[in-house]
């Protein structure tokens, strides 16, 4: 066999100190695997003495890691610190500009520098590997970057962030609202102090332009993607969601259109008879449309520290059998530069929802406004009961709830007739618009 | 670039032309993504006449497959013939013996030689990829290769015969019996003309037998695999599952346990909620536990040409990127013999539906029945109103159906309390047992 492989670990918090635990754990079982031994010999963190419950003693310790990544007796730097500047950026440069092969489960790093670390990783002859970047423990960088090899991608889609779905999930399951979900998901330490990151779709959105570089062969463009977050959605949406046959997801969207590629992060109606409607809790998904393969839906764990560390530990067993997959699937230099599909001209099916108010011919008025843009309604529900309720209490100026669901139409039709029904004086409050995905 | 890969296609029936038409339509995607043109040189097959859509006249042509493994200018022969003897074992073996390296979708050929054909890889520096053996265009080999090196695995289970699926989903949905949904199976091209290999497990199994050994770094141990299929699931079955939160599937499962590895395959009840109760006809699905990634699920097409395709040209694409995994995940001679465990030990939760006589005692004596086996049921289901119509026909003598659901229990307990139970005269017919699978 062939001389051990040296790893240097960059960050010892929930994940690094898994990748340590799982390392030493699985030691033998990976060599047989992978014809070499694996073993940490260096590490790097804030604190030395910190109680992490392993042993840090035996390793050799740096305080900086890119004093590590420059310096350390290592063939492989795994860099788990984290932010798409700083420390991590700059650990990651110097151990590929020296060949020292990277493991990283840094999505952001990725999704702002990752052509140019692939280009220093191509040059240096090093491995840039990462697939614990992108929905934890599934393995959708290796899926996308060699089980794909001969598809053409028309669309990859899917669940990317654990903490909306586990919100969106709770609601619907308990009718419970954003805020009081939220709240739970912090207390449960499914969501962040501040979970703006997530909750915005900023972190699925890093994860987004990582996949849609490695499925369509574009440059990484992360600055290009439409976000919506969770924030807007209500209880009203999920249990109208529920009448009419759909669930809400959170979905980060690639997809090849005429005009370019689509790169989207929105609250999105998909049908409950889908793969993607059953994904629950804090699980993730992810979807690959092939024109060869056709559909493939890869589910799991998209975070936790043992999770994450089972992917960066088979990066880190690919670089041991000297597997070479190039860091973004092709060349950097054959990558296409990434053109942009304007999401004005987006088409799809709309979930609308009004707050209208119950006067004669309000009714005829937001139909015809919807028909005078072009757009042609599937279904349009009035909430009943609510009606009656407010009859009752001879309030007949209360605003009442209606629901629209279009047929295909764009995103620029839908936003001029919002507008037009806004200016009308017949609906109370901004409309909910919500996409719908066209799903197997 | 590196020279381009010379590829020999044996076999040219839907996957074979198929792959053809892949390497043609997507070539230089391919190179990029590889490093390396692939181009197909040589093709054999029965008829070189027939119209498949492809023009045969410009690759060399090989009425033998064996003689064109051993004789062939190519570097991978693609085995696409089928059968675990004859032409498919001899023409593999002759290319792995003078080093060419062979991709295969042959499962039956994996289960019966896959140990010693990986032996002969080995001693020959080839490689032996079969992505599409398993699951089709799903890229289960390649996770539990590869993804899963950082893993114990506990389980490894899935849908893994699209047409058992396809009748089961159908036998749901419209309340249609076994032989129809065959009839109907055979008439869409879902099943053989002779459909035993699918529906009574064979294939399953055989696939079951691959992913084992994958799973388990185990020796493939294709006859040691308790099989059931099919052919006795009645609508009554599929109607109780319903009524109880389940749904049948024909599951392919290997676990660990105790005393050894499990290899099993049967219909079986799985909770509605679990992600491989949603999915429906001729798809296919995998589902592996493991101790640090929890529990991951590919979903997708179980077979089909294209999607057949796409993982065979996956494979290809592996040998043309020069990546080496070992043909079993690891030495062949570092695999662990299969130790069996014996299906009287299993432990589960059954459901029993029983035909009893309608009379006086007969309920006590079955439940007593089942507690002198130390058997705990869960619930008892007496179908109330097929009860009623029978008392206005005053045929009190007519069975009813009872269901039983136990809480966990072995397999030898059930099978003694059902004999004891069938020795009492107080049931019309052998009981019917299905086998429930804890899932998350």
């Amino acid at each position: 066999m062939a001389e051990a492989l040296k790893v240097g670990v960059a960050g010892l918090g929930t994940v690094g100190t898994s990748v340590v635990q799982l390392l030493e754990k699985h030691g033998t079982q990976i060599a047989r695997k992978t014809g070499r031994a694996v073993t940490v010999t260096a590490v790097s963190a804030r604190s030395r003495t910190k109680d992490r419950g392993i042993d840090v003693s035996i390793f050799d310790w740096f305080s900086d890691p890119v004093e590590m990544a420059k310096q350390a007796d290592i063939d492989i730097f795994v860099e788990l610190i984290g932010g798409d500047t700083g420390a991590a950026e700059d650990s990651v440069r110097a151990a590929l500009a020296r060949g020292v092969h990277v493991v990283t489960a840094n999505k952001a790093l990725l999704a702002r520098h990752g052509v140019d670390l692939a280009e220093v990783a191509e040059e240096n002859n090093a491995c840039l590997n990462y697939e614990a970047a992108v929905a934890g423990g599934i393995p959708i960088v290796k899926t996308l970057r060699e089980s794909m090899t001969g598809n053409d991608v028309s669309r990859v889609y899917g669940i990317l962030n654990g903490t909306c779905n586990y919100i969106l999930t709770r609601m619907e399951a308990d009718g419970i609202s954003f805020e009081d979900c939220l709240a739970d998901a912090q207390r449960l330490g499914y969501a962040e102090a501040d979970p703006t990151f997530d909750i915005e779709g900023n972190d699925t959105a890093h994860k987004l332009a990582i996949l849609t570089s490695l499925a369509f062969g574009t440059r990484i463009s992360s600055d290009n993607i439409y976000m919506e977050g969770i924030t807007s959605i209500a209880t009203a949406d999920i249990q109208a969601a529920d009448e009419l046959g759909f669930r809400i997801k959170l979905l980060g969207v690639a997809q090849r259109t005429e005009t370019g590629i689509e790169q989207r992060v929105h609250p999105t109606m998909v049908p409950k008879s889908s793969a993607i409607a059953r994904i629950d809790g804090v699980l993730n998904a992810v979807a690959v449309d092939g024109d060869f393969v056709g559909e493939i839906v890869l589910v799991g764990p998209g975070a936790g520290g043992n999770a994450t560390a089972s992917s960066v530990v088979a990066d880190i067993g690919d670089i041991a059998r000297g597997d070479k997959t190039l860091v973004l699937g092709m060349p950097a230099a054959d990558l296409k530069p990434y053109e942009r599909a304007r999401m004005r001209l987006h088409e799809g099916g709309y979930y609308i929802r009004l707050s209208v108010f119950d006067r004669p011919g309000a009714f005829a008025e937001i139909a015809r406004c919807m028909g005078d843009a072009g757009i042609s309604l599937e279904s349009i529900v009035q909430k009943r009961q609510a009606l009656e309720e407010v009859q009752a209490k001879h309030d007949t100026d209360q605003p009442q709830p209606v629901i629209l669901i279009t047929y295909e139409t764009t995103e620029v039709a839908i936003k001029e007739a919002l507008d037009v029904i806004m200016s009308k004086g017949v609906v109370a409050e901004e409309p909910q618009m919500i996409r719908i995905e066209k799903l197997n």
